[in-house]
């Protein structure tokens, strides 16, 4: 549902807001946790505004917002923005009406909120919720092909992956922040041909270019939450790289899925966007979507006219030699995936599994139809056989040591602000010290 | 390592501490959390001692305990074990022999400690510990095998069971503690020979006989805990029912493992046992589990010679018609294990993955090598082709509504106390409510 939030001719006097192609103008606003980069002083909620991050915590010690909108800024004061997420959206919406009307072009309230404003050069970041559990969905049919084809050239296709989404459950104590790095896990690997196996570092490491999303307000265990309810259950949505040691998964995963392939690191973008700020660019799901047609319960009233999102995605790499130059490996859209948001929620519940506000969802590899919109370098490289050719010449199948993956996402459509979600980044250091072996 | 605590010949001034047969020794002295049942008191955390359980928050208020063992009951005051675990086997340790002293007969401060006493019948409990993250193991050759041939006959044995612990990870929000209940879960399964899936009620209802344990101390992400420490960082075992939807996980295990066919509820008995008190209890691993011999980086220096927990498992049953009649379902020991908990452990985190005090590892389902040993109903009626015969004449390939299923543990030995792990229990309500289907 649009609103006046949404106007596209809504300006800001935030410094930087304004500009063209930035990722942060009036109609995106969206929260996250941060301090003064260094500085002794507590985690806190904000909100990104254009260079500037509104510091809710100070906000609400000057009292520029009342109501509703204040009690959803109290919540967001604190150190997680779990308490906010727990709010449901009437609050959300109402913090978003405030600040969007105190932040545009003649604001109410603009010269309290002046002396809040922290610049985003100087912040850190948090993650921003406290995340009880994690969860992953394998929901682009596309990966879920090409991933199939790699590894079995001759196999069929998931039977069961257009009845219901796919998904597993995370590692929530790895989950990181954009800018953290990692060292190249050790893990246990059979090499092609070997009769047993080994124990080093990872041989072919990889990310994942995922959105990941927050859930709202909970539900009880066995309370399921339906499909047409599902959507209010949900916070915003994030930037996510599931980075993977594809050799581990494939010597661990039988029959239970990945382990630690995958448990070493997950990376967050610091940013949710809100669903409310999202409105203006939602789409209809793929029309495979619907053949087979849905089974009633992951069925919403509205046939999910606009389940979808098209939220621009792209990564690009740094390495060693290319320094500070990022040279593009792919760039595709969320609106390729297969089953909605809702749809991934409404199925977590549907047995009674209760979710908790801060939960956090990711929705799989968003790998598009076209070659070059591969949302991983197993697919990028097809397994490693065809080598990737970066822009400065270098060639990558898998992820070397220094390498710096960083993944953004933006939405643009005609008639509508482009909002952005920053960026989610990380490196991968050289492996962990061999112990004695 | 064994100390003053175990000695068999300890009795204790508690009542029904020296009863025969009971689970509550002085030589036991099992960690949880409670509050006087229906009371708005805070939950704190308690140690079981015969019929009776010790108030660690009242005791600090008197200040019967000091020093290291003052600072560990303090930490274990609070409303979960968190604190505690934390601490370390110095601190845990600290605390258990100020407990056995005060305990046993003619045992010093007996009479500050007296005034602490809760009777076990007026108390209900809670999980003991926030579970950040929650995983399940897979480590019995048996149940391994079982499960293979039910669902494959012709399948070959997993490859890579002997060569590391396989794992995935559950969901830490439905870790409810025994006693706590559920509906029959909802979900998507395919029937045999049909075309395509429908959504009702799992018929295919199991539960699975483990072992839990919680980490204690942590470690920082990218920093692997070697296999000789492992077991510094477990605090202590309990009895944990891995309840499965066995039709669910048919159909949407596939490539990721097991999802809502586990995540609906999962259940733990409210005392921990701590690794000290098992000292007396340990044994060797399998035979097999030294062929192929164990890579380098789960190869502890001693060989595991002790590294099996002789813990004795049993599972029985109560139906509607049963009433409070417990029919004995199967019966094994957790000396049949494959891998031990400091192996899990330490597989656990050599990519990095970090652990949390208070996270809770399952080992998979205990099954022996023998009929009437295995764990869970789909191996007891080989995956339903066999009615299990019960004491009352009934019969069961899955549970029914109204099921309570009861599993208990105990450890004896020659020479020492016999130790008990009290229960782990849950009934199944008939299924949820159809929504609009």
């Amino acid at each position: 549902m649009l609103n006046e939030t949404h106007d596209p001719k809504l300006t800001s006097w935030v410094p930087g807001a304004d500009r063209s192609g930035g990722d942060f103008p009036v109609q995106n606003l969206p929260f996250g946790v941060f301090r003064t980069r260094g500085a002794y002083e507590p985690w806190r909620g904000g909100v990104a505004i254009g260079d500037m991050i509104v510091d809710l915590r100070a906000a609400c010690g000057l009292g520029v917002f009342n109501g509703l909108a204040g009690q959803a800024a109290e919540a967001a004061s604190a150190s997680t923005l779990n308490g906010l997420m727990a709010m449901g959206p009437t609050a959300w919406s109402a913090l978003r009406l405030a600040l969007s009307r105190t932040l545009r072009t003649g604001g109410t309230e603009a010269d309290s909120l002046r002396s809040c404003l922290v610049a985003q050069e100087s912040a850190e970041h948090a993650v921003p919720a406290q995340i009880g559990d994690y969860t992953d969905f394998l929901t682009s049919a596309h990966h879920m092909r090409n991933a199939g084809k790699i590894f079995q050239p001759d196999a069929p296709e998931l039977p069961h992956f257009k009845w219901l989404p796919i998904a597993y459950h995370g590692r929530s104590s790895s989950v990181e922040v954009s800018g953290a790095n990692f060292h190249r896990p050790l893990g246990q690997t059979r090499p092609p041909g070997a009769g047993q196996p080994v124990f080093g570092p990872s041989k072919r490491l990889d990310y994942e270019m995922e959105l990941g999303f927050f859930v709202g307000a909970g539900n009880r265990r066995g309370e399921p939450i339906a499909i047409d309810e599902a959507e209010d259950h949900i916070f915003g949505v994030c930037l996510l790289n599931d980075w993977s040691a594809r050799d581990v998964q494939a010597w661990e995963s039988m029959p239970l899925g990945p382990f630690l392939a995958k448990n070493f690191m997950t990376s967050v973008s610091p940013w949710i966007v809100t669903m409310e700020a999202l409105a203006p660019y939602r789409c209809a799901l793929p029309r495979e979507a619907s053949d087979p047609p849905t089974l009633a319960h992951l069925q919403p009233r509205d046939g999910h006219v606009q389940g979808g999102l098209d939220i621009q995605l792209e990564v690009s790499l740094q390495t060693l030699s290319s320094g500070t130059t990022e040279m593009p490996l792919s760039r595709s859209s969320a609106s390729h995936g297969y089953w909605s948001l809702a749809q991934m929620l409404a199925h977590h519940t549907e047995g009674g599994c209760n979710l908790r506000p801060g939960d956090l969802i990711g929705t799989g590899t968003q790998s598009g139809p076209t070659r070059g919109e591969e949302g991983c370098l197993l697919e990028l490289s097809w397994g490693g056989r065809e080598p990737v050719r970066l822009a400065n010449g270098e060639t990558r199948t898998f992820l070397e040591d220094g390498d710096t993956v960083i993944m953004r996402g933006w939405c643009e459509r005609a008639g509508h602000a482009r909002i952005g979600f920053g960026e989610c980044r990380g490196t991968v250091l050289g492996s962990l010290a061999r112990r004695e072996i």
